[in-house]
């Protein structure tokens, strides 16, 4: 018997992956946990319904959370992720030799554990780097009690927030702001414009209100079914977002070009040319 | 009772819609068709299993289709759809002033008579127009035997070949090639680079034998899960895709500046910012 693994996060469609073997099933703490191997996307785990990673198209979203700000950045030494346990944004964090410290602040210590196990390819040794740090502890507390300054912080995650409203949304990105040094640069995982519409325009609206410069950038993970992923930018340096295609290939040289499957300095600038019904809910 | 409609177009997983209405359903002489209403993606027609159009998202793949090209030619008199029998790149066609004629040859006559039914707002008038001209046959054979010549050729067509080998899909091209002006350029749906890599690679390796330039460019259009879209590019004019988004504005502006849902000239540039793993398909 064929077992099918259905996604339950929208309305009007649901997605069956095949699992052709299951590998992990079981509900942690937290949340419901299921890892299985699959014939299009590889390994693949969701969690509460819903495909957090999976190992064939993992390298789209990593790459384009890490390598767009930092390469946007252009000296950052101390980076920040919030969620991320399975390792791939740290990864890919760790790829950048000015990146002296990357500090990985994640909810829930078993995720990381059971990554290790079923997913070492993603994190590929991230987690024994001597740059990384990792903290198990609620993101939002950390950024609002940190003294540190981060010059990038990455919110991979599928709520960063947890249960809250919207007050809570706003306390947390002004607690970002305030740990970001100057020139630093917020990303957050957005979701999917043409389903989640309002989750991209409220975010930053917020951004906008806390920093110089709001807007959002965009790529495409396969196994995210329904659109493009949108990123959220925040920065109170808004030249971060303007480098032209031969700055961006000038410093991925200065970083010793290193192999990318998805990100190149081309993609790079144009994953901020978004498309109109994106622009609508990203500008004021 | 709740019905969900299943695509079966891939192995490893399968999207099933949600049919609020079923609006039609039926075998015609050539394909299995249903239409229903769902509630992400507004009215959809499946054809033998596989998403063709849904009214939420079709202004994607639509204008992405036709705006692309016929900016990047800049001044396309004649222009030939081979299928599209939903009319939406007819109708995206005609919004380019100097487009005087436009030929639309599809195999299904009853396609055109049940969108222009259930989908009036796609065509929104195009099959009335008077540049308009609809040819009721097989694209592989109009192609081979017209005597006119096109400045651009679309095809919008799950498979513009049906039953046949590679011998035929060359040939295919072959014939577009003779049938394009000189300067024109040939565009062709060519799936999901992530889920049917083959697809983009042959089409692409056909297109470098038989014309000085052969590419790719993307868009992500909803409905067609699992990953952004490939649109197939031959030219034997290398300049056509080397525009800059200064040049491509003055273009819009000059052609009046109509509104759009997803291209725009910053989109239009971008969209040939191909990702590391589609390149790798594109370049030889």
């Amino acid at each position: 018997m064929d077992r099918w693994v259905e996604e339950t996060l929208h309305g009007g469609f649901r997605v069956r992956l095949k699992a052709d073997k299951v590998l992990f099933d079981s509900q942690t703490e937290h949340q419901q946990l299921i890892i299985f191997e699959n014939k299009d996307f590889g390994r693949v785990m969701m969690l509460d319904g819903v495909v957090q990673v999976s190992t064939k198209d993992e390298f789209v979203y990593h790459e384009m959370m890490a390598h767009v700000p930092l390469f946007a950045h252009g000296k950052a030494k101390n980076v920040l992720v919030i969620g991320g346990g399975d390792g791939g944004v740290l990864r890919e964090v760790l790829r950048h030799p000015d990146a002296s410290r990357a500090t990985l602040c994640e909810i829930d210590g078993s995720v990381i554990d059971l990554c290790r196990e079923h997913f070492p390819e993603i994190s590929n040794g991230a987690f024994d780097n001597k740059r990384t740090r990792v903290v198990i502890a609620d993101g939002t507390k950390f950024v609002a009690e940190t003294d540190e300054r981060f010059d990038v912080i990455l919110v991979d995650s599928t709520d960063p927030i947890g249960p809250g409203g919207c007050a809570l949304h706003e306390e947390f990105y002004a607690d970002c702001r305030r740990a970001l040094a100057p020139g630093g640069v917020l990303v957050t995982q957005n979701g999917l414009p043409f389903l989640q519409a309002s989750e991209l325009k409220q975010s930053v609206g917020y951004f906008r209100e806390l920093f110089e410069d709001a807007f959002a950038y965009m790529a495409t993970t396969p196994s995210y079914f329904g659109d493009a992923m949108s990123y959220g930018w925040a920065s109170d340096n808004d030249d971060l977002r303007q480098y032209t295609v031969g700055e961006i290939e000038w410093r991925y040289a200065a970083a010793g070009a290193f192999p990318t499957k998805y990100w190149n300095p081309r993609v790079h600038v144009a994953a901020f040319a978004l498309p109109n019904y994106v622009l609508d809910l990203v500008e004021a």
